[in-house]
């Protein structure tokens, strides 16, 4: 009977030795990042209810929802006459960590102390259409603090961001928007509906120049008296201070328009205080104003953050900003937070590209005891264990078969030393071993413990 | 409107920072002991086909799958007068890391090196009616070593238990046991359809005494020679190689019944060759032969273990065998492997019970920098930097806000140190750091790293 080779549903992935100790050193080093700032970490369940779920993520969102059958007889009782869908799920996999983490904030109100900053590294599942970087299964990495509407808050998410990149070896560039400058561009073109349109126009001025951008907008809709501002925005120029002035020039009034803009000028003053902040600082990798930085405008409502690698295109590997009513749809109103989440598959495809995954993740264990027979290897066994038991991770041979096949079993899983223990070397209690690498070979006392560790180093 | 406080689905839970804490203790703990072994992680994704899954746990176990309703409209083109559920459904959730494991060795058979050693620490589902204890996700944390059939491996599993209970500071008892012996038993009674009757037997003579045990085996159908036979194996007592001895004699004809088992001898090689291995390798935990253990029957086939906290009544913490033919279901036959299981949630409950939480966990951040003004918080910001890039976990608290409430939240969250400052400390250029406990205060030059960082150990 022919078995059919099993698979993985499509738009899911196994993940094998060399790509674990990849992606826990990505891991590994965002969670030390998190904790030296004093986050900690949650984990919430794989499934929500459904009612958790639905309506948060736009009509699209759910239908990419995975829905669990209701376990039992999933069909006792359906009435076949209505829609059969809600009468056989009530649970779905986790779409995002945004929602669960809104979810645990009300429900757990009363043991946690704010301002709250967690942290969460889990999968997340969502049935799009899987193609090349797009999976249903993938994890998502969210640091955020809820409860203070301090922009020290904001500061620590570029801190942490430096943190982790610098550490990773990734020269990025960090991008800083404010959703409430934006919304003061469309109050002042009078045209408060059309946000993402000016944005967008702001983000196309480079690529197809003023005139170009200023007939979009007509076709948009803007008034000239609306199109007289864009121009104006988008002559903005100079450094950050003198851009902040000439925005605060326009917001009070001093527009093509002539109307101001309150909203405007307390998204600079954000703007200016989280700059102050941020030189007091003193962070490494290169902060900028972008103005435009369109991310999120249906739920950010202030600091707006976007991570790019220097020296490698894949887009944004790194993203995030303040929300004002995070928790109101679980019915605590009031409560603000900004958050970034990182990236881990691009930052994964950074780090493979720039080669700048260290060559240590690629051997884990450093020395592989080969074994001739079942003498040998009773000889050798405390000794593997002294070195365990000292920090070094050891291997022992579980077959007495043929050395070829030893020394192949070390190559492939790149193990650097290998040790051959023969009658000799238990008649005179040494242990003999080779550094598979540069050749050299040389025999140590058995308890000589001291030595051999040097050796292996 | 009043809206409903949210829930999650029953059975499963949420995981807060303190229980995130202790959980990542016991799995950095298990997972340092296996890389230090030589043993490497792998993941697999959460959902599986439900071809891969179906048909491996009996016919209860495929009721306690969760089923992933098909996206997109999974009710189009069903046939309504066929079971709708093999329909709608294609995908399930992982019920445990060993089918998928199995899987995952068939589909890279050509990626791995044999013997292929390897942990998974993930979630698994099972749609269990949910009580104490059990819940329907959970994680699980299996070591496997594939590929080998050498008690080299069994070896290295009993010393994995070892290490990782030792580092935890938890005294536990290793039983082992092996299948071949105990279809020897059943052979040599003549009954080797009875191998759990047999098993079960041996386990209930200290409770119900001899007389009992042997009206029960006639009530089970086991011939006069047979329970002559019982009689015989639960009268076996002495040293490991005295009972081992007695067994011998035993399967190799020497019973009331005449019979012999070369199956048993078998088992008895390999008990012989591990307790061997386990001596030269001195274990420091005690290991025990355990007749009565009848773990895993329908799948283990040689070595059986089983791991029992001696301070702490719960049940066994720590399970697992040798199976000879894990990936036979896929299509690859003859690769033998052995494995083991850590349960984390029980371990979690001994650790607790017994307090052997390291107080270290509690606290993550060590220092909480009080704010009292803009000017005082810039003047923080970078001393707070550095003794991050030192490695020390420090919080700014965002609000200047009530110093009340700011020592309330170092208070809350266990931060053992607290620094206030005001413009004298600006002023004289110094930093001063209180301690919580013990109430000793002290003021730094803020240059003084070195300084800061003793008064913070």
């Amino acid at each position: 009977m022919a078995v059919q080779k099993p698979s993985i549903p499509k738009g899911t992935r196994d993940f094998g030795q060399k790509e674990m100790a990849r992606r826990n050193y990505i891991f590994d080093t965002i969670r030390s990042v998190f904790c030296s700032f004093g986050y900690q970490q949650i984990e919430t369940p794989a499934m929500e209810n459904l009612s958790t779920l639905l309506g948060k993520y736009g009509e699209e969102g759910d239908k990419l929802l995975f829905r669990i059958l209701n376990s039992g007889d999933a069909f006792a009782g359906v009435d076949f006459d209505k829609p059969l869908t809600p009468q056989i799920c009530e649970k779905g996999l986790r779409y995002d960590l945004t929602v669960p983490f809104a979810r645990y904030v009300v429900q757990h109100q009363n043991e946690i102390s704010f301002p709250f900053k967690r942290y969460q590294i889990q999968p997340v599942w969502r049935a799009d259409r899987p193609q090349k970087g797009r999976y249903r299964e993938f994890y998502q990495c969210d640091v955020d603090v809820i409860g203070s509407r301090s922009q020290v808050n904001e500061l620590e998410l570029v801190q942490m961001v430096d943190a982790v990149f610098s550490k990773l070896g990734v020269r990025v560039g960090i991008h800083i928007n404010n959703r409430k400058v934006l919304t003061g561009f469309a109050e002042i073109a009078g045209a408060p509906d059309k946000v993402v349109d000016i944005t967008v126009a702001i983000d196309k001025l480079d690529k197809i120049g003023l005139e170009k951008v200023k007939e979009e907008m007509a076709e948009k809709g803007l008034e000239a008296s609306g199109i007289a501002v864009i121009e104006q925005i988008l002559q903005l120029s100079g450094s950050f201070e003198e851009k902040l002035a000439s925005m605060r020039a326009l917001f009070q009034g001093g527009s093509a328009s002539g109307i101001g803009s309150e909203e405007g000028l307390k998204g600079l003053d954000e703007l200016e205080e989280l700059f102050g902040l941020i030189s007091a600082a003193s962070v490494s990798q290169p902060v900028q104003l972008d103005l435009s930085l369109a991310r999120g405008l249906n739920y950010y409502t202030g600091a707006i953050f976007e991570v790019k690698a220097l020296d490698w295109e894949i887009g944004s590997i790194c993203g995030g900003g303040r929300y004002d009513n995070l928790t109101g749809i679980f019915g605590l109103p009031d409560l603000s937070g900004v958050g970034i989440s990182f990236g881990a598959d691009r930052i994964y495809d950074v780090l493979t590209g720039l080669e700048l995954f260290p060559a240590s993740l690629e051997s884990s264990p450093r020395l592989l005891f080969a074994v001739m027979g079942a003498d040998e290897l009773r000889y050798v066994l405390p000794v593997a264990a002294q070195l365990r038991a000292a920090g070094v991770a050891v291997e022992v041979y579980p077959e007495a078969t043929k050395l070829k096949k030893q020394f192949d079993y070390a190559d492939k899983k790149a193990i650097p030393f290998i040790s051959i223990n023969g009658s000799n070397e238990m008649e005179a209690s040494t242990v003999n071993i080779k550094n598979l690498v540069t050749g050299q070979q040389q025999a140590f006392p058995a308890a000589d413990l001291p030595a051999i560790l040097k050796f292996l180093k």
